[in-house]
């Protein structure tokens, strides 16, 4: 008798399986026992009612505590009552590992203490769900991209210098060198979208930022294609499309998830590219009329992202922002070179930055002249720099934080719970 | 009119399209100029063959030097003579970005030089095809793994201690404290399968090796299953299974590119599920008579792999490993406790292992003797040992090295051409 597993036991009805998992909850009304019990895809009620059914490695049904390991042999049924609309008559329970003191237990604790417990946390409900939403949008995230034609290409990790600033980079110790933990596979990408045309990366970086806030781990994972031959506006097409598919596919493969974690799908419901873009002047221009006033030239922080997110019932880029606020490669607006054709995607609901994204520069003589600007090494950078000079073409490209969005679409409160083993600024273990 | 790449061309035969790519070679003979352009996706060639053909930001039609970015509007004609079936007639040829000097000449370079312009090196019709077959197999692998249940699951990079043995870690400069680059997320990855069911991990590990051998790299991609209520026959089919479903994917879907690097696809289309299996004895024994034994206890090297695998037309597991041979954390054979539950698999042609798994301990005693044995810190592996503590079940993994699957399938010398910026003992630029 092949395992069922219990997001597949609505195809089971009438039929007689077995499932394994681990007890969530027992209670016994008399003579019927109920055993929930929860496999990693699912959470099913099991219900002893046969006197005669058999327990196996446990004296009494009651010894049954939280996180037993279970083989469970039983009946489907169908049960519109239950949550997943079946329910499993048992005939036959096998305990294949017990638990006793299992500390996690269905209470409030505190952040601390279920981050040192992160290990056994997952095993919940909620957080488990919540993982399975981040597969989701992994796979969402490369289905759309694998299928329009962009070839995933991995970045290094171990990198000899840094994309974004010097002072956030985590140091290794390369046999008797130093090298640095990437904080952006983007000029690789570059290099290789010359090569491949239209590429992506998906992988783990990593940023030594000292701020202790919601949105912010250390070692977060990022999505970041890059197109050749691809200017300003098309690259906010492919975001817009990128992130609509992904916020769909989410809506109809995850309502389970969904339901479990309780988030108001309705949110999420009008998550349909095209998305609303709006300028940074007239960014400045709205938030004053909302009381949050910026000087030209200022960055927004969190507040004024979640006052602008409010005020649309999707994302909205904000674009053309100042060249000083933006990093060295981004590609001015030749029709106004005082801004960069740059833009940031802000999720609602208070989620802020979710995508950051610009043509790049593709001029040799302009890009020496930021570079200049910045103090950069140029030997440092003359692999990039040999990009300009040998069939240099238009170019743009984006990098989404997969944490930021899952939090956002899951409506959590910080992004620790998006990841199975959050890294922060005090934290390195589990 | 919508830009066509290379590798869609042949469905717009006898329609006018633009392309956009990087000149490969330019020849003429006489008024008809060949201009052979790679846009990523492919090669294509392009005539021109009218006389008032349009050749813009250029003087002269030889000006077309190797890596020039080009615009060009033509006509897709069928030609069975080309390798991709058909051809482009040009009328317009428009320079994108010039490129004079272009260091990486059709001709033989040296590695050093070639890794040192390893960002245009990747520009090559030979290293853009293998980094186009890594994309299937990435493609292939999360496509096995997501439509049969298993949940994607990002074990963390930045570790407090070493699953395999602490001579070969990379350590970082946490803040203040020290910290370690991931040599592999197995640990993890079973504390995710007790809360998940079936999981798997696709990311970059690390390995401080000084060995500078054809089979290393010091950052390379593992895929690593792990699966709850799974024991060793089942795991060596999920093994088996997988690595057949990637070979036939990449045969279907790289015909183009497996023709670029002149790979003998006959290698190829044995392999197909299921591998033969022989237990660690057998081997010996086998290697005896091959002229190459070894004592029972002692490890094979490359040379014994070699062997080994020659003697079957697709990837062998090698089974049965004496217990001191194999990770602390495998599973001791019940029926012969000197072995262990676990298994590499040898790829054939000389590529040797390509897959290392094996059944987990889940008892709590037998676990902690074997740690005991294995003098480890019981405090650095507390959640570790939890597992085993609440609802242990009998599970199973494997961890399969990206890059030697893609060495093996596309036929290559050295591991070093399967990523786009391999790092080595001496390298980590560009």
């Amino acid at each position: 008798m092949e395992m069922v597993f219990v997001n597949q036991a609505r195809e089971h009805v009438g039929e007689e399986i077995t499932m394994a998992g681990w007890v969530t909850h027992y209670r016994s009304s008399g003579k019927i026992h109920f055993v929930i019990v929860r496999d990693g895809t699912g959470v099913m009620q099991c219900v002893v009612k046969n006197p005669l059914a058999i327990l196996k490695n446990l004296d009494a049904w009651d010894g049954l505590t939280q996180e037993t390991a279970v083989r469970i042999r039983g009946t489907v049924h169908a049960d519109p009552r239950a949550p997943i609309g079946v329910e499993l008559e048992a005939e036959e329970v096998v305990v294949v590992g017990p638990s006793e003191g299992y500390p996690v237990a269905p209470k409030e604790h505190g952040v601390d203490f279920l981050m040192d417990h992160r290990h056994l946390w997952i095993r919940s409900p909620r957080q488990a769900a919540i993982l399975r939403i981040r597969a989701a949008v992994i796979h969402a995230t490369r289905d759309f991209l694998d299928s329009h034609g962009f070839v995933v290409a991995d970045p290094p990790i171990i990198t000899p210098a840094a994309a974004e600033g010097s002072t956030t980079l985590f140091p290794i110790d390369y046999f008797d060198d130093t090298a640095f933990l990437s904080q952006s596979g983007q000029l690789y990408m570059e290099a290789l979208a010359m090569a491949l045309g239209r590429v992506y990366s998906f992988g783990p970086t990593f940023r030594a930022e000292k701020s202790k806030t919601r949105r912010h781990l250390t070692e977060f994972w990022m999505v970041e294609p890059e197109l050749a031959f691809c200017e300003f506006e098309e690259n906010l097409v492919w975001q817009e499309q990128l992130v609509s598919h992904i916020v769909q596919h989410v809506l109809a493969t995850c309502a389970d998830e969904l339901h479990t974690i309780e988030r108001d799908i309705s949110r999420l419901e009008t998550i349909v590219a095209p998305f609303p873009r709006i300028t940074y002047d007239e960014a400045l221009a709205r938030l004053a009329e909302a009381g949050l006033p910026l000087d030209w030239g200022e960055d927004m922080g969190a507040p004024h992202e979640t006052a602008l997110a409010g005020m649309f019932d999707r994302p909205v880029f904000v674009t053309h922002f100042p060249v000083s606020l933006k990093a060295f490669y981004m590609q001015p607006d030749p029709a106004r070179p005082d801004v960069a054709l740059a833009a940031d995607l802000l999720a609602p609901e208070g989620y802020g930055e979710i995508i950051g994204g610009s043509e790049r520069i593709h001029d040799l003589g302009l890009l020496l002249q930021r570079m200049d600007e910045h103090h950069l090494d140029l030997a440092v950078y003359g692999w990039y720099i040999d990009l300009r000079r040998f069939g240099s073409v238009p170019h743009s490209g984006f990098g989404m934080g997969l944490e930021r969005i899952v939090a956002w679409i899951c409506g959590l409160d910080h992004v620790r719970e998006t990841i199975p083993f959050a890294r922060t600024l005090n934290r390195v273990w589990p």
